[in-house]
Parts: C-alpha cells; structure tokens; sequence
C-alpha cells in the first residue's frame, strides 16, 4: 500500500483529549516518520459541543448573529455560522434550547418560530444549503413556530386562524402553505429515531425533561398526532413514523413537512460537510478513534460512520482510542481494521488524563512504523 | 511484505501471563486472521525459571539427574538437560546454587566441585556441547571446585596440593592442567558484566549474600586476585578483566580458564539453542513482548535481543507487552518496529491480571490486521 496522504477524523476522548489534540498527536507522530506525509484534519466533534462549532472548527466559516424569538418569544440574539462554501448551519437549541427557558419550562407555549427567523436571516444573506442541528429543544410544537416565520398558516376547524403554539396542534384542521418559500436545501442532524408521537414518540419520551406532565402530556401527543394527519393531508407527507420525525419536540417532522427537508445522522452531516468523500479519493489511511470503542460503537458512533465511508472507497480505516471496551470486535465488519488503546499500563483514570497526549503521540507512532513496514 | 510465516518470541509476563501463555493468545488470533499462517514459538523464559527449564520448554529433550557434590560436598541428586540435538544444558545452581544451602552459608568452603561432576557425566552421556547456566551461586570459588573434579590440581608455593577451596585461593602458586581434557565445546550464559575481583568484582558485588563478610570478604577477594595471576601464568588465560569473569562468584572466570568456553548473554544462548537464527531465514515477521517494555528494554533484555538478530536478517519485529513504560523508544534503533501494551484502559494491576489473556488476543488481532493491510 501507498502511506503518504492520512485523514485523522477521530472524535473527542471524553475527560482527556478534544478531537484536536487527538488530531495533534496522531499528526506529530505522522510527521515525524513521514515527513511529507500529507495529513488532512477532521476533528469530528468535542464533547458537548453543538453542530455550528464542529463545523466551525472542521470547515472555517464565520459566526452571524441575528434578533430573533427565543422559546418564550421573547427577543434574543442567537448566533448561527455561515461555511466557507455559503452553507449555513443553525441548531435549533440557539433560540429553542432547553437551557435557554431555565426554571420557565412551559412545553405548551415553547416555540421554534425563532429557528424560522433564523433560517430567514440565514436566506437574506443568500444561503443556499441550510444544516440543522435538532438537539437540546425545549419546544414540543412540531416546528410549527418554525412554520409560521416562514409563512405557514394554520386554521381550526371553524375557520379560525391558530396561534402556532403547541397547545393549539390538535385543533389544526387546515394548514396552508406560504404562496413562496425559500428556494433552499435542508438537512438535519438527527441521532434519535423516535417516531413523531405514541409511546416512543416525541413528547412521551422527551417531554417530560421539558416541564410536561399528566394531562400536558397527552394534550401534546394528541396534537402532534393531529399533525401528522393534516400534514399528510394539506402538505402530502406522510411524516408520522419516520425514524427521527421525533426529534427535538417533533421538529424532525417539521423539517420533513415544511421545509422539504431530510434528517442525517449527525455524523453523516459533519461528514459530508467536511466533503470526507472527497478526501477518501486520494486518501492511503484513514485514523479515528473515540474515548472508549465497544460493542455500541457499531451502532453509529463517529468511528464507525467514518469507517464505513473508508470501507465503501476502499481505504483501510484503524482506529486509535482511549480504551478498548468488551465487544468492540462488532467493528471489524463496519470498516474498521485495527483498533488500538493509547492507555500504556496499570493506572487510574487520573493517572491516564496526565500522560494522554504523549500516550496518544506514542500510540500513532507505533501504528505508523507497522504500516510502514508495508511499503518498505 | 508475504505475512505468513510468524515467529513468536516473546519474554514471560511478570505477574500475569507465561510466555506460553502469552504465545498461545498470539498464535490464536494469527490462526483465526490467517489459517494457513506458519507458527513458530520461542517461549523465551518463565519469570525465575532457569535455563534447564526454558530449554527443555523450547527446544524439547529429556531431564537427566545425576549424585553429584552439593554445595558443601554431601551428596545431592541434580538434574541437568539433554537436548534432542545432544547437547547438555547444566545450572551452576542445580549442586551449587544458594538455596541449597539455606543457613549454612559459608562462602570460604562452599564449592562447585557438582558442577564438574555433572560436565563429566553429561561427558560421559556422549553430550559433545554444554550449555552452563551461570545464576543464584552460593560459592566463590572460581569454579577451583570445578576444576578439581574434572583432574586439574592446585599447588601451594611450598609444593604441597591444595585442597581445591575458596578459601585456599590465595594459597594457590601453580595450577596444573589434567593430561586429558572432554572433547566439548561450552557456553556459558551470563547476565551480568562484573570482572574477576575488586570493587566491582564477585566478591564485594554478590558475596555478602552468600554470607561474606569484613575480613573474609577481604580473603575472597585476595584469592580470586590471585587466581586470575596464576590462570593467566599457568593457563594463558587473561580472565581478570573479561565482563562476567566474577558471574556465579567468579565461575565466569572458571569458565573461560578450566574449561576454554565462552561466555554469552543467557538471551543469545537460547537464541542460538533454539536456532533463530534458522527460523529467521524464513520468517516474515517476529512477534516478542514483554511485561514492561520501557527504556531498561533498549539494554539487553529478551525482546531486544530478539529484535537485534531480526534485525540483522531484515526481518520486522513487534512487541506487544504487558505496559509501555517511559522511553520505550530506545528499542526501535534495536530492531523493534513498535510496541504496544495489551492494557484496554483504566484500571489497576488485579483487574488486567483477570482479562490479561483475552488483551493479548485482542492487541495481536488488530496487529495481525494491521499488517494484512500490507499484503491485500
């Protein structure tokens, strides 16, 4: 095999390391034993960070902050990005976030009308490609706040133009759409697969977190299977079951519904956001590596979403990580080669957090200097 | 690079696994990854076993036991090792080793007149080369006692035949050789470098735990002087200064005197009974290890020793240990491609003593995938 052009796409080492000082240490290792070894960055996500910072981080850009309705709609300022290529990427946490409502938890009247302004502002500054991140909601509403910015309207059944809040969904009998809509692609990074309403939807799952409770409870997966209906009906999409419609209070529908959208595992967006396909075209490697690679790191962690791209362009993929858990062999057959613990011996997890980079540094250069072998 | 025919040489684990145990994990994940994969096992040595033990472990052969002197001259049974190419394999400490004389220490008589007893009777089994395994002395007498059982005698400078002692060295004025001499090659393993005598020597190095001490500390140490003046008079040879000379209280020089045999690292002269040598010309790649590989590693120990001769043969050599300590680097200017520890994450010396054998599969499964890479 040829071993000159390296992608290091490893995701944050929980307590230790951000993807960036994974990234450091795989590439001084490379470095030093390949000087003109050619090594493209992909530090896929730090710990709790949201969507517009990994993308930031991983793209370049540039962070714009607009006025917009936070979910008591009130006023803010909630900043989205705008990539390098003029994709825009909002989280519908910035104006809808959980955090942002504190000890004012009211799922009946929370609303994402503020991700409309967003996607509004993010058009006027001719964004063509829009990316949402659905995570950390405090809202149940279907994305019907989000509906309304952008035009929607929404009528009772006696005629009555609604107030787009979540205690009105399950009186929309009629919805209409806006005579224009933004000429603009959406996608969504979506990590749960939750149908929009029932026992594992939206609001029995997630809606208690948000301050919903006994009779709110059902109230709000009543209305949000009262929009499944009509949005099937008025908008012709059958939104109800589809896996992540669900997410973040049943904005996942509201992607699919209003905006024509479709929902990513969060990976695969970051992934194709970064263009990784067209890194593999000239890539002989690929490293990643997580905090710890186990039997659930076959079920769509970042490594194995990364893996899985090498594996289907042919390119080997070994992954460097914190700890090897039980069971981690499931990886194998998604596309990753090899994995590896940069842990060095017997030692506590504070012990390890102090020697991490240089245990890593190690790590890839031993993993180097054995595909070295390969072309010498 | 062809990657199908392994050698596996690692060290034993200290604490956790032996170096069977450590083959067997290796061997298990090479035949599960490549079926066809040619093993060959070099378990080098098991924490505290002596050289009889690993040779017959390696090399196969037969456990022969033989009267001979003990250490204070009663009678014991020893046993030595036939190899199945003839060669004999005997330990200095089998009839004159410190446990056997628990606290009857007395390093002015304690002798290793056995060890002469057991060359003659591997002599007299046809054994044509002798491997003699230097460690765990409880004498200091040059091997003097050696000597006299296999007919050389030694003189006072009144004329007078000396009791062949520790303790009579200093007497000695004149050595003379026996008519007839065993037509056999020996090969002494040896570990440590000290010279005859002097503060570096046997005595002030290892005598005191033996049971020397003020002025007989000083005695031993006169007579192991005087001994190497009168060797070098008497038999040519210049054994004051030759590293390992004062191994095994000075039976080193013994050695290269009495019996015009060499001295060599304990891991070359298992490398070279086990011929590596001859399993190198065909391997393609080594595998070794250790339980702590670190920078001490870089100065002679197993898996370094192993590293230099494949090396030289151009054939790469991995370690997969138990911990990497600090400076482990120093081992790759030895041959050792790169290294890696088989611990999978925090935790202490109990818990990876209970999964150390499952670790040591997995790490050589990623590193027997890792080099597939090379060959798809």
């Amino acid at each position: 095999m040829k071993l000159m052009n390296f992608i290091l796409a490893p995701d944050s080492f929980k307590g230790t390391m951000s993807s960036d000082e994974v990234c450091d240490a795989m590439e001084r290792a490379i470095k030093k034993n390949i000087p003109d070894a050619k090594v493209s960055r992909v530090p896929l996500a730090d710990g709790g960070e949201g969507l517009v910072n990994a993308l930031l981080r991983i793209c370049g850009g540039r962070r714009v902050t607009a006025e917009v309705s936070g979910p008591l709609r009130d006023k803010m300022n909630a900043d989205y990005a705008i990539l390098p290529d003029g994709t825009a990427v909002i989280e519908m946490a910035a104006c809808a976030g959980l955090p942002l409502v504190e000890d004012r938890k009211d799922p009946l009247h929370t609303t994402t009308y503020g991700v409309g302004e967003l996607i509004l502002h993010a058009c006027a500054e001719g964004c063509k490609n829009i990316l949402l991140g659905l995570g950390g909601s405090a809202t149940n509403d279907c994305g019907i706040g989000m509906a309304a910015a952008l035009g929607y309207k929404f009528y009772d059944s006696a005629g009555s133009e609604l107030e787009p809040s979540a205690e009105n969904m399950v009186k929309v009998s009629l919805i209409k759409t806006p005579d224009t809509r933004p000429d603009v692609s959406f996608v969504a990074a979506c990590d749960v697969d939750n149908p929009l309403y029932g026992p594992t939807g939206a609001t029995y799952t997630f809606g208690m977190q948000k301050g919903a409770a006994g009779e709110t409870l059902e109230l709000l997966d009543a209305g949000l299977k009262n929009m499944a209906a009509v949005i099937k009906r008025d908008l012709g999409a059958d939104v109800a079951l589809t896996p992540g419609s669900g997410a973040a209070g049943g904005l996942g529908a509201g992607v699919l519904a209003f905006l024509g959208g479709t929902l990513k595992p969060g990976i695969e967006l970051v992934l194709d956001a970064a263009r990784f396909n067209d890194l593999l075209a000239d890539a002989d490697i690929v490293f990643t590596g997580e905090g710890r690679i186990d039997w659930q790191s076959a079920h769509g962690k970042a490594p194995v979403g990364v893996a899985m791209r090498a594996k289907a362009k042919g390119v080997p993929c070994i992954a460097l990580c914190g700890s090897v858990g039980d069971g981690a062999e499931a990886v194998y057959e998604k596309g990753i080669t090899a994995f590896f613990s940069a842990v060095r011996g017997a030692g506590d997890f504070e012990q390890i957090k102090k020697t991490c980079k240089e245990d890593m540094y190690l790590l890839a250069e031993s993993v180097v200097r054995t595909l070295m072998l390969s072309v010498s």
